[in-house]
């Protein structure tokens, strides 16, 4: 079997016409149509899965556990496709609209980006996501799961083909790569031709590598070292609580903190506290010398390194700071511009570091756990940027959007 | 000399800090005091000029004459930082605000990207453009201009340097690398951990480079293939003006027209009238068989490349279709997403063809011409994006901003 990527994105690019085209009504029709398929397939897809299982006996549990498939699993995966129907449609929204001088009439309308490219690990439930959030943002979808999961994922979008098909359109606005050789996915993050973004999902590792080899522009999710300051003006029940539900409420995920700053002033007091609840959790703490000395055999001595780690695990590594401006450069110099907290009582202070911090979310007197397209209210979550350019911050279907430019005239001529 | 891009990185981002907080009076007053230092050191500007000026003399007019510094040209300068002055601020604008469901306070707010990379060619007003706009929406700028306008580059930006100083403001915010090698711009194009953005101004061949070689995120603007279709409902006086102005009124830039499409019932009509006008001005016709059938030897039979060529020129090339498919189909395979018109009195066609042609900029019965940022009204143009992630078409001061999340709390943590 040989994959033409050329030959796939000239399809894309061809389906997606027909997509930018579709009413609001008839992609959520479509979508629950894909919802019944996949429940009415369940067996299929389990089958294919278990293809998957059989070559995947020396992972470990963990990763075999993410790339199994149950029924419940698959009621889950229909579940999350009819959410997707229920969200608000964004293409077609005015963004502004103006008068020129000459009298021409100007919207920014926004328009589907295109074909999306999209790179993932093991989980099969991302076919599935993607698919669904591409197709009710208009935009055709070209997908390269992880070698491990091929059968599933090439199963999967074979029955939401089907269900497109049935529905009257063009299939080929969901394709999966069915070959998973690293030379054809760099072939794949370069084909700027027919791609118009690409989205990474999965590990650090995976979405460095995407960064490195593509040529086609990339949206990067993902890395979180973030931070919370305790200042001197903190209220102590809050730097406890905070502190604790930031770093123990979900540790594997990218908004769960892993380095706590606290001021001085208020160190030999909240310490011992915030320690003793978050050791309830088991979550080894590491500190400078100052906290050290502090919090005894409660700590061990922080490396450099510490500082500088995405522990996604219950360990915390902890700064003692004696100014606010120590702990805003603190932070800038190791967090990921992800998502970064003060608590304090001081105005001006909390003014101050939503200012000063560089990162896609600042909080004030609240867990940085809040960072997520479904408790932001975007009722889907495509990944959290951690860039500047397009989108930053938990992204909605609007991330999957452009802008168009509608100028309408009466004979205007440039002078 | 050597340059140390790190070093420079680490000290624009340095710089970024300080320029983040500026308000918009402080930011005006610096680039007054930028304008009148111009002005004050053009005698020094002149002379640095000279020197590059003396080192070009094989290359053609036309290059001797974009590179050349006069009185004028540095008056034309620093009122061209007096107009970005005159801009709104786009930086602490809330996009969007609401709260959500645990009563977070969450707020999109604009701040700056960071720091900007600009990669350009010869001319050196784009040194004084590119700091002036980059300044005043809170960035600072790292410029690798050519190297035949090296001194003269230099020495502009040592001035507005000095001109920050004057008004306490890190000078870091404007760089210019003094070594312009290959290798040295190759790997400032890679310079990821200090540059938030990559903007090339110049030639479609620099343009490309860049897209092929930069790691750093790109804003792609430039080339323009664009189209004015002329429907079989078009009013004919319309069809004449727009046709002639879009080629003719300044054909050298991207938003002038290479191609014209027209409706097979009226070409017979139209045509020869639209040929006239054309050829008052000069310009040269190709066209399909068809058209050369309707013009006789007025026209010359259009090669497969004369679609895809961004003439820049005197040179139209003309095709005849039998339907407005056929057109959008055209239209959509050979052009550069930039600018398309239709010219039509029918309602239903018009709309097809702005929801159906993939463009920057979609008209009806107007100039391709007004795609421009000072046409639209926005006081200044970065440039044109050609791509659709970040910013689609005439880019304004709010290209060069992102956004960032203020969320405020009072003790909020998650369940």
């Amino acid at each position: 079997m040989t994959v033409d990527l050329n030959k796939m994105g000239q399809a894309a690019r061809e389906a997606s016409r027909q997509l930018a085209l579709l009413g609001e009504q008839k992609k959520n029709q479509v979508l629950e149509t894909v919802a019944q398929e996949l429940l009415a397939k369940a067996d299929e897809i389990i089958a294919a899965n278990k293809v998957d299982l059989e070559n995947a006996t020396n992972m470990p549990e963990k990763f075999i556990d993410r790339l199994k498939i149950d029924n419940d699993r698959i009621a889950a995966m229909a579940e999350g496709v009819r959410q997707v129907a229920q969200l608000a449609d964004p293409i077609g929204k005015i963004d502004a609209g103006w008068v020129n001088y000459a009298g021409l009439q100007i919207e920014k309308k926004r328009v589907p980006l295109g074909v999306v490219g999209m790179i993932f690990e093991a989980r099969p439930n991302v076919t599935v996501d993607a698919s669904a959030l591409c197709f009710k943002s208009g935009n055709a979808v070209i997908l390269r799961g992880g070698k491990e999961a091929l059968q599933t994922n090439i199963k999967i979008t074979k029955v939401i083909r089907q269900a497109l098909e049935q529905e009257g359109i063009n299939p080929d606005a969901v394709q999966v790569i069915t070959e998973t050789s690293h030379e054809l996915a760099n072939e794949f993050m370069q084909l700027t031709d027919y791609l118009d973004v690409l989205i990474p999902r999965g590990s650090a590792r995976l979405i460095q590598t995407v960064l490195n080899t593509a040529k086609v522009p990339v949206i990067e999710t993902g890395a979180g070292i973030c931070h919370v300051y305790v200042d001197k003006f903190a209220d102590k029940k809050m730097a406890v609580e905070i502190t604790t539900n930031a770093k123990v409420q979900r540790p594997s995920v990218c908004n769960a903190i892993e380095n706590l700053v606290i001021h001085q002033d208020v160190a030999q007091e909240y310490l011992p506290a915030i320690a003793d609840e978050l050791q309830k959790y088991n979550v080894e703490l590491r500190g400078d010398e100052k906290v050290c000395e502090i919090l005894g055999d409660k700590a061990t001595l922080a490396t450099a390194e510490d500082w500088d780690t995405e522990y996604n695990d219950y360990i915390i590594a902890i700064k003692i700071v004696s100014s606010i401006d120590e702990a805003i450069d603190f932070i800038n110099e190791h967090n990921t511009k992800h998502s970064e907290a003060i608590i304090t009582e001081n105005y001006t202070r909390s003014q101050k570091f939503l200012d000063e911090i560089d990162a896609a979310c600042v909080y004030v007197n609240a867990s940085t756990r809040f960072t997520d397209g479904f408790e932001f209210g975007f009722g889907a979550e495509i990944g959290i940027s951690t860039q500047k350019l397009h989108a930053r911050g938990p992204m909605g279907l609007e991330a999957l959007t452009s802008t168009k430019y509608v100028i309408r005239g009466n004979g205007q001529i440039r002078k």
